[in-house]
């Protein structure tokens, strides 16, 4: 087993608890503008067509990379008028947007984090663009030692060139890099790519909503419990 | 004024004092590996050679861009060759190019980035490649939120790319983005694209062979004596 010298990160659901970060900002400022409207339902809709809009711009290369905030400043105006949530203007859209950038972490994350970057160059490997991921590092205290991104690599995960792309910019071979995620298709791909994987189960991600990822479904490097427990077996 | 809300760093010669530990480090390897050499001139004359390979680059877009390591190791054989020392391996070639990743921070360094970076987002804008200042950073405990490079834009300063596409990858305007310099020149251009600007002076970076950069010489925002006056200055 080559030497691991780099852990990157999923960071939606993996790092942060993007759905009751989301749902609890939301409901607090309908609450203050005086707008109505199942912000709950907005938030797993506007999840739902995460992937969907990514496959757009897989699609069309021609088109050039789209970044997230654009693709979701896309999704919501289509998705608020389907759940009727009415009064909301472009402002307004620019705010729910942005909620993305100050997501809060799971209990674990920031310990965690702390104790693995003693040892390893950490980073997330996220389809959040840079400027999401880095406010949301400031927001939220995590210590990267630095933010790459779908956006760098103008491919966004599962595509090869977002994994090995991150191998190459740190000066690394793939079986020197790690991937950490709650996503076992985030870790096939990487692996498939000849990455090392960890698997951290987040089964609170998707809320009652959730259906799959409770447990790891396939052959990884690691399956811990959560990032100090990934800090416990790396030696950190 | 716009309000800053990212500062980005020159590295060599306004972060680090490239220099003194290069040499050090060559001197003290040399010794170790029973190498003869004027590793005070490899080291000048290296620095020397860093800006006609950088034009190299600009000058044939069609060969794509190489990082800033690529062009070193490239660099290093020739001059070794030159200033007659001999016997160096492959292996060590790669080591003295190595030497770049492992740079000593100037005394202020540490402390003032650890300041500013409670109220601004912090990252390096260097011709570097990531891979080295990724390492860097970790070799000398420098807090980076992020890490921009001329690599990650495919254009090394002064290219206007390299400027504008760190305000643009951080979401910001580029009045809302400060560019930190030991170098009057890299900060004219930043200045050009409406980047604002701040001047410190190092005036022992070239050590006896510096001839400018002593003081300020444009009309940019702030002129510091070190990193923590820009820090009392920006009130952090």
């Amino acid at each position: 087993m080559s030497e691991i010298k780099a852990l990157l990160f999923d960071v939606f659901g993996t790092v942060v608890d993007w759905r009751t970060s989301l749902i609890d900002n939301f409901t607090a400022w309908g609450k203050t503008k005086g707008l109505k409207g199942d912000w709950t339902a907005l938030v797993d809709g506007w999840r739902a067509a995460y992937m969907p809009s990514m496959d757009e711009v897989r699609k069309h290369p021609e088109r050039g990379f789209v970044i997230l905030d654009d693709l979701q400043r896309q999704s919501i105006e289509p998705l608020a008028a389907k759940l009727g949530i009415t009064g909301l203007t472009s402002a307004d859209f620019d705010y729910l947007t942005r909620g993305w950038h100050s997501l809060n972490p799971w209990p674990d994350s920031v310990g965690g984090l702390t104790r693995l970057k003693r040892k390893f160059i950490i980073s997330p490997l996220s389809n959040g663009n840079v400027a999401l991921l880095t406010n949301m590092a400031k927001h939220a205290g995590l210590p990267w030692d630095l933010v790459l991104s779908a956006e760098v690599f103008g491919h966004y995960k599962p595509d090869r060139e977002a994994y090995l792309g991150a191998a190459k910019i740190l000066g690394l071979t793939p079986g020197e890099v790690m991937l950490v995620a709650a996503h076992n298709n985030d870790l096939e791909a990487a692996q498939s790519f000849g990455l090392k994987t960890a698997f951290v189960p987040r089964v609170t991600e998707y809320g009652p909503h959730q259906n799959r990822d409770f447990k790891a479904d396939g052959n990884w490097d690691y399956v811990v419990k959560d990032f100090n427990d990934l800090a416990d077996k790396l030696g950190c």
